[in-house]
């Protein structure tokens, strides 16, 4: 019941240890006067260019001069089991390329490194002056594809233009882009996942959630020269640190009728979904072996997106926290309207996000099941998705496109159409029947979209037909239909580009009703607040996460939970006293063959009061001196309310620690290789 | 957005179609000036004596003299379950049986005839007057012991005291018990559940859900001269009608305090596991034929269980809804404190309430999954803990005695012991892991009680010890365990008893808790809340349901959806033209044989505008003159709300033509010799 209690007005003051600041607008100020310490623009570019982003979702960091990268094992999983196969599972036995050559390829994994910020605020507003909400939508939509097409001059580079401040501020974000990333070292599922769904989001925690990684450029590793050096020594009780990651969205500055639109409708919603995935997911399971292996890695996705929702949902239903934000915009809006200028610009924005929002209801499942896919749970399906609106897209100038379809995007395009990802028929007939006995369920049968879709069939025999006869199993095929585009499209009779084809027309029409009647007036408001937050609590905030490079600092710190103090570090030898012998609290058969040669005192996992979200999952925790300390693999079960408000008292990121990576390194995993590359300080 | 804008204050009047009147309260004379109509006591008589209760959870009337019941097909899905096989399958085939040796005898169901009603308050108050919370909770329980056991003078007595209004009223209801009941007539699932899931709670509908029972005594059919004729005619648009059946429960009479419990907590709770369990059990059916038949009850009542409890929790976000509940409670709230004698009487009962919520908010996880056997879902973990609790109650003093183990209570428990019905390991273990991983997951590996039932065991491991190897599967060891007593349980080493055993005591230790800290102080305040709702809008109100005899009316009406008409009734025909051959619109081959000789314009199901709830289901929808002329089943979505108000413009029952049933049992099924028994008006 404590929780939150900080964060009233918490967006317009540095106070606490709140904040994942842009690299660009770091309060470097404020933050000497608070720790007599302040990174240079030296520092701040260095850690910058040893920063790594997972596209996929995650955060890492370059750990050698050699281009070998630190991530988490979560954030590596779907690679390690892509690589996998019934007859040799990484899952089970850990992976460690004993050379270059053994370093195996992830399908589908491209890594960036941010090169370049710049402002186009400007240009953009420029192409919206004066225009309703749709047109402004449309014009800035068209702005932005011209923008990233500009700037990206080759595949090798990826430009993303960021909106943040809800629109106050529009940067370009230009990135180095590597898609060759290959699995050096990893660890056995049960070392990293000790504990399972059950630890997840607790502390204390025994956690060899690491990864390594390695990325290529035409063949050979990158140099890295900006990289940091591993610290043997780790982080000590009450020491300052940093994550340089990418925290993938926040939800603070949303007004109050956003929040209980997600509390009150669109929260529980994703839940019921998951709830039952994950129930049927489970059964799947006891089919056999075989089939836990294939399902493992969706299972562990639903159950960790779960475990987040509901942390999120709950924290929402916190009465004192939930009457700070109600406070937090009272006192805003008397602001605005205490001032008639202020009044004038933008007194109705909240009104106007109401409006929105009731539209967004009505709008929310065909869109969600439809257009987002809920409906249509299937690998093979997102193939056919992406091979025919390719195709349709691709037909049309740049400025009119589908964002994600529009030239700068091409590149990862094609490294999802050609990945080598394996595709499990047997999971994939039972996802789609799942799911589309949601979409049934969620738009009723009697919906004009279900019935043109279903027809009289069921969705066991719609999925199972599809699956069953598809082609695009084989990238070869799927190869084929994208460079043969539209022609290749509709010649084609796989009944999955065919169920695709017959979905699509309906995915677009909510597509767009959504983006004319939901997206553009609430843009429109967003950036309405994001400009009068400015203008009433002035430029010392930092905007929501939006899987961009943020800087957060914290100390090593434990906290007080029901009034018993939680201790910040863990204990290799703590995992071995918590362990059962039974899943998921079964230690790896290599961990009880090196109990006797391990310092069982070495500092396992610890926590930071750093302000995290996830996509941090992998950045690297950091000392002054820009050495690699940790690496952030999770937050506690508070951290889960800091998508809406961020409590010191409580909230914790939770890392592990270099001592316990180096000292298993050595005497669990005689991984020499990776220990001799990785500087060491 | 229209609904529930009638229900403000609506338990202070008699306005619109409210009300589960109980049937010596009926409000006779404000009902003659209304309709010009009012029931006389013979007429209420005649009526009480035709109703039947199905003590599992269902409505159901006698339609013949010599004791042939209707009641829904849903009521009695579970026997026909049960009395099929692999190798026949009635819920495929349909049961009609060809005489009256043929008819089945349903496992553990029993049949209730409701004979007297009688006043108890008076005795009850008298036994806790002065006392604190749990003394009072305590002396009540005992009394009530004591009071039943006098009542129920052989086994064929069933006695219940009653609490209605939250323990204004204490009446004491004595039953007719009736344990042999067997299965008459039932058609094929697929035309009893047309449209399955999807349909559930909607209209228009094409269901024939019913089925016919016949209820004997010395095994011979029972004489039952109060009985519905079955009219020929059904009912017309406009009509006045009546439903006799037992609501099971409502919370209209709830506290706003009580109200954001369950919307902020339990229900969502329910609706994550119940969500997650249906997830499971579908994917289990998958495993073949037999296992889809096995499971497909305990889907059906999760299925139903989820919709039901979501319209109910969509019912509360609704916010004009729940601000009309919050302004009811201030009016209440305001009336007591304008009168300082019922301020100082009643004043503080709502921050009571509050108190008792929040601890019932700190002890709901282990009370559900320990004592509530939410995290031990098993018809075999249900016996043992049934066997030993048998044994460890009948050893104490009635007074004393968990409530259900009461010596008024010892037919059913004996007859719930040695049911015949069968038990699928398969399905056990599946259900047993599921609900221990939830217990687990509910209450932390951490938790002490969590780590004495778990030690180092996984879920499944429990499961599958404790089912293997228990022989509790067996009547006879069930009967022997139940006839030695605590001797017999203390020497037996089944290990499903052996759980059972190890469980118990954590599940009575929270019992004790939740009645000494929650249940005693609530029922303290629930009772003051009564006695306020007396003094402040005096006695035309009607007591929240509590699974006994109600007596709605209402008229067959249509509504308005959206701006569009609903006409109150469907036709046969529908039924052809909804259908598309796959399941759950799937028309049986009976009614495709049949539909030349049909006719088709024959009325289906129809609407009313009475005041129904789930326990409902089978209650006799009959005319003025006690003619039956439909059969509820269900209710429409927005009848779910209907848990915490009543909206007459919106709220429908939802029941079967009796035409329908005439029809049908000619024309497709041959069933003459229902026919010929049932008394035809």
């Amino acid at each position: 019941m404590r929780r939150f209690v900080l964060i009233a007005f918490s967006f317009a003051l540095l106070h606490g240890e709140e904040g994942m600041w842009t690299f660009n607008q770091f309060p470097a100020e404020k933050f000497k006067q608070k720790y007599g310490f302040s990174p240079t623009q030296q520092w701040l570019d260095h850690v910058r260019l040893s920063s790594v982003r997972l596209a996929e979702g995650c955060s890492a960091s370059f750990v050698s001069p050699n281009g070998l990268v630190l991530t988490n094992y979560h954030c590596a999983v779907t690679c390690i089991q892509q690589i996998s196969s019934a007859g040799k599972d990484y899952t089970v036995t850990g992976f460690n390329a004993a050379s270059g050559a053994e370093e195996a390829k992830c399908p589908g994994q491209e890594a960036n490194v941010l090169v370049e910020i710049s402002d186009v605020t400007a240009r953009l507003k420029a192409k919206t002056a004066g225009l309703a909400d749709k047109a402004a939508f449309d014009a800035r939509k068209a702005e932005i594809a011209q923008i990233e097409k500009e700037c990206a001059t080759s595949d090798s580079v990826r430009c993303e233009v960021v909106t943040l401040y809800g629109g106050g501020i529009y940067d370009l974000y230009k990135y180095r882009r590597y898609q060759d990333v290959r699995l050096v070292f990893a660890p056995e599922f049960a070392t990293a996942f000790f504990g399972g769904d059950p630890d997840n989001f607790m502390f204390p925690r025994y956690n060899l959630d690491m990864s390594f990684l390695r990325i290529y450029e035409n063949g050979q590793p990158v140099k890295t020269p900006d990289h940091f050096p591993i610290s043997a020594a780790g982080p000590k009780e009450g020491e300052l640190t940093f994550v340089s990651g990418h925290p993938g969205g926040t939800n603070r500055q949303h007004t109050i009728d956003m929040l209980e639109l997600e509390r009150d409708y669109t929260k529980p919603l994703t839940l019921f979904y998951l709830s039952e995935y994950r129930g049927m997911l489970g059964e799947f399971q006891t089919r056999g072996r075989e089939q836990q292996r294939i399902a493992q890695d969706d299972l562990l996705f639903t159950e960790n997106s779960l475990k987040a929702d509901k942390g999120e949902y709950w924290s929402l239903l916190e009465k004192p926290f939930f009457q700070l934000k109600v406070a937090e915009e009272h006192d805003f809006q008397k602001r605005v309207n205490a001032d008639p200028k202020l009044k004038a610009q933008y007194g109705d924005l909240w009104a106007e996000i109401v409006k929105a929002d009731q539209r967004a209801r009505q709008l929310y499942l065909p869109y969600v099941y439809l257009e987002g896919m809920l409906g249509l749970e299937s690998d093979l399906y997102t193939h056919a998705r992406r091979l025919i609106r390719m195709a349709a897209e691709f037909a049309k100038p740049n400025s009119e496109r589908i964002p994600r379809y529009t030239d700068a995007r091409k590149p990862e395009l094609q490294q999802a159409t050609l990945s080598k990802a394996p595709i499990y028929p047997e999971l994939e007939i039972e996802k789609l029947t799942f799911s589309l006995s949601k979409l049934r369920e969620a738009l009723g049968p009697d919906d004009p979209a279900v019935r043109q879709i279903f027809g009289e069939r069921s969705p066991r025999e719609i999925a199972t037909d599809a699956v069953k006869g598809s082609k695009l199993t084989d990238v070869a095929v799927r190869k084929a239909l994208m460079e043969g585009g539209q022609p290749a499209i509709d010649a084609s009779d796989d009944p999955m580009i065919k169920l695709a084809k017959q979905v699509d027309p309906l995915a677009r029409k909510i597509r767009k009703q959504w983006e004319d009647e939901v997206e553009s007036a609430r843009s429109r408001a967003l950036e309405k607040l994001g400009a009068a937050r400015f203008a009433v609590y002035g430029t010392s905030l930092y905007p929501d996460a939006t899987f961009t490079l943020r800087l957060s600092y914290g100390t090593v710190k434990g906290w007080n939970e029901n009034g018993k103090p939680v201790y910040p570090f863990t204990t290799l030898g703590g995992a071995f006293d918590r362990a059962t012998g039974r899943e998921p609290f079964a230690l790896a058969p290599s961990w009880l063959e090196a109990k006797p040669r391990l310092n069982l005192k070495t500092p396992f996992n610890f926590v930071t009061t750093s302000d995290i979200i996830g996509g941090n999952s992998g950045s690297p925790v950091i000392n002054k001196d820009a050495q690699l300390v940790g690496l952030i693999f999770d937050g506690n079960i508070h951290s889960l309310g800091g998508n809406y408000g961020f409590d010191e008292t409580l909230n914790r990121a939770v890392a592990v620690d270099t001592r316990a990576i180096l000292e298993t390194l050595d005497n669990i995993y005689h991984a020499q290789r990776v220990l001799d590359e990785v500087s060491k300080k």
